[in-house]
């Protein structure tokens, strides 16, 4: 039977999704905070949902929460497909749980179908996606592949817990928690909406993601002279400001030239600006900016980086000002898809007449984690105005419906093609 | 006798500086705000002073302290000098106190040297010239120039005092502030320090005051979309901030070049700029900048506000976001220093073999408000590094003897040269 021929039923998968989004604070919808007592209800709605879908249901070490669908071929390993059920402050109903909804529909159409396949399915919602309390993202994606370590345990969230503690508090085991890496998953899909308008402004209803971004942010600081706005005349001023704004505006022109080479995904971003001392008969002294720069390529970040650490120091020298020496706040490395996983999405999407194309994640996702552990790829469905992280945030029912339907598909079909031989098996460390 | 034949004393002018610098808040020095107890206490000093001076001491009803010495011909009518004693927090030792100390020392040098004036002298203290508590700066000169309005008495300061209140609790009487205007002052003169580098960079003991800028804020706001800084392509972007730096940039380029033509004195700064959200991952929906623009001649402001209000609208369409109507927040005229009585100070200069020079005044003083009212002047002397409004203002001691002796020579030669015909007296109103 077909993927198209299964019982797969968009209302159903539908009504999941807006059930779940009644979770929420009620002051602040959509806000379902990882960790939080609506989090933990959250959870024990989706395990009721799971194991009416005749799904086995246990969290791993690192909290993740999973249902498990046993294949013919035990020693196939498992075919994984998740998301998030956490969200941001005053986020959305789609960001994440999307993607959990269309693997619990998968999961439901291979029961109804009385479909087994050989490999075992799993159904994962990743702990903590989102940036938590705890200062860490992606807790559940790095506990599962393998990189959530002791020190990440310890941080804490502003009233002392722990994310050991916290961890522990949702079911997780922190002292086990290197358990929770996986060796048997063959191939991990996640379904996500795009956060951004490409899909809408070229009218494609199936993105396949190419890679994830890597993510750098860069400080840079100017320090001139606090002097007074009416008596110093213009040539003799040491404006920290004036400085910062050709530095955006050179941002602004090193990354458009960047982005139009075509060789990768790049974007760069000057989100804020502090002034000191902020008064309006006072010449700014200092200035901080940060840089938030993503690309798939990281040759790209490199030049990048190169040509706004002379553009900023030329800026400064005119200005009369100092630049303090660039400070990189964090680096996250870009994650590539596999391109197996990538044709066989392409091929589903294709089968089921869907207006499919390709494009780079400029978020971060679980995915980019779970690259790291086995073969691992994305689809993304548009999402009105590129509109994230709000409680405007929008996806069509017929949007999603097509999202899973290609995941679905995507997955019988890898279930016959991956490789079957454990020497074969690509586990990458 | 010539002014530098009389028994001026630069070492008793300094102490009355560093004696009332010790009238301050203990744990921010140098602080005396208008209104304070602390400015109370510094008044009793200063009026103790003003009766060792043999001066006659009252307060008017705009609240000024003014000490006076009779002239031979009271018909002749004033020679004031003076500036205020009020600072604002945590700020310096010089600026307003120099000049009143230097109107101290002038009318003892004339008592010590039995050198009585045909006009009447007046040292005048003008309240709170710097912004107060209640929102209005220079109540004093306001009050005397005839422009402090009902509206301005009716101010009140956070904890709901009006300056009303306030001005009857120093001495003051509102009831009567009208009958602070003076018709009989044929002369005003200010020592200030110039809260500028111009003169310290150019080695000049004295400089003449050609005028004081006029000062007009205005707000411009550009509104974009908060839109994902990592999915949404750079092309694809309404980006506030990107607007508002290549605004900055061009504020400072059509400054530079209306100041480097030479016309007249002209400075225009952005010291506010407030990016929301102001997040390092979200691109800036909206972005709010202050320029500060300050000139002596109206033309320029009016021929910047034309091209910076044509400049940001072509950057605000580059960046496809929306620019606000520019707001005028406030608008001050520029002042022009009577050409007579700068001729007189700079004759004075020269015969005190002093080296001299021209310059505008960047920021505001009670003088701008005095040539409302009679012919007026100011002498700037040098301070340090061109830093005031802070502890480090510094002026050394031989630059205000310099000042001051400026001030008593042309006081002394305007008593002879000024018009001695009622119908000659200028009066602006």
């Amino acid at each position: 039977m077909a993927a198209a021929d299964l019982p797969f039923d968009a209302d159903r998968l539908w009504a999941d999704i807006m059930a779940l989004a009644e979770i929420t604070e009620f002051s602040r919808p959509y806000t379902r905070r990882s960790f939080s007592p609506l989090f933990l209800e959250g959870r024990a709605w989706l395990t009721r949902r799971f194991e009416e879908a005749s799904l086995t249901v246990r969290i791993d070490a690192a909290g993740n929460l999973i249902g498990r669908r046993d294949g013919y071929e035990p020693e196939l390993g498992v075919i994984a497909v998740g998301s998030h059920s956490d969200t941001v402050p005053s986020g959305g109903r789609f960001d994440g749980i999307a993607g959990i909804a269309a693997g619990l529909e998968v999961a439901r159409a291979l029961r109804d179908g009385n479909a087994q396949l050989d490999h075992a399915l799993e159904v994962v919602d990743f702990l903590a996606e989102e940036p938590s309390e705890y200062g860490l993202s992606c807790v559940g994606s790095r506990g599962m592949s393998g990189v959530l370590t002791a020190q990440m345990l310890d941080m804490s969230e502003p009233g002392g817990e722990t994310l050991r503690e916290a961890l522990r508090r949702v079911g997780g085991n922190p002292d086990r928690a290197a358990e929770a890496r996986r060796a048997d998953v063959k191939a991990f899909l996640e379904l996500h909406i795009e956060q951004g308008a490409v899909l809408e402004s070229q009218s494609l209803q199936i993105g396949i993601v190419t890679g994830i971004v890597g993510i750098r942010r860069v400080e840079i600081i100017f320090k001139g002279a606090a002097d007074h706005a009416g008596t110093t005349p213009m040539l003799l001023r040491r404006d920290a400001l004036v400085a910062a704004a050709n530095t955006i505006v050179s941002v602004r022109q090193i990354a458009e030239h960047l982005a139009a080479e075509g060789a990768g995904y790049f974007v760069a971003t000057v989100g804020v600006l502090i002034v000191e001392p902020g008064a309006s008969n006072v010449i700014p002294e200092k200035c901080r900016i940060v840089i938030d720069i993503r690309a798939t390529d990281p040759g790209l970040a490199e030049r990048f980086m190169e040509a706004i650490a002379r553009e900023s120091e030329r800026h400064a020298a005119a200005a009369r000002v100092v630049r303090a020496p660039l400070v990189v706040l964090s680096d996250g490395p870009p994650a590539i898809c596999d391109p197996r996983l990538r044709a066989a999405l392409g091929r589903s999407a294709e089968k089921l007449s869907l207006r499919v194309g390709d494009l780079a994640s400029g978020a971060g996702h679980d995915t980019a984690f779970m690259t790291r552990i086995c073969p691992s790829a994305m689809v993304f469905v548009p999402c009105r105005g590129g509109k994230s992280h709000t409680p405007e945030e929008w996806a069509d029912k017929d949007a999603i419906a097509a999202g899973a339907a290609v995941i679905l598909d995507t997955i019988k079909s890898l279930d016959q093609s991956l490789p079957r031989h454990a020497k074969q098996n690509r586990v990458t460390v």
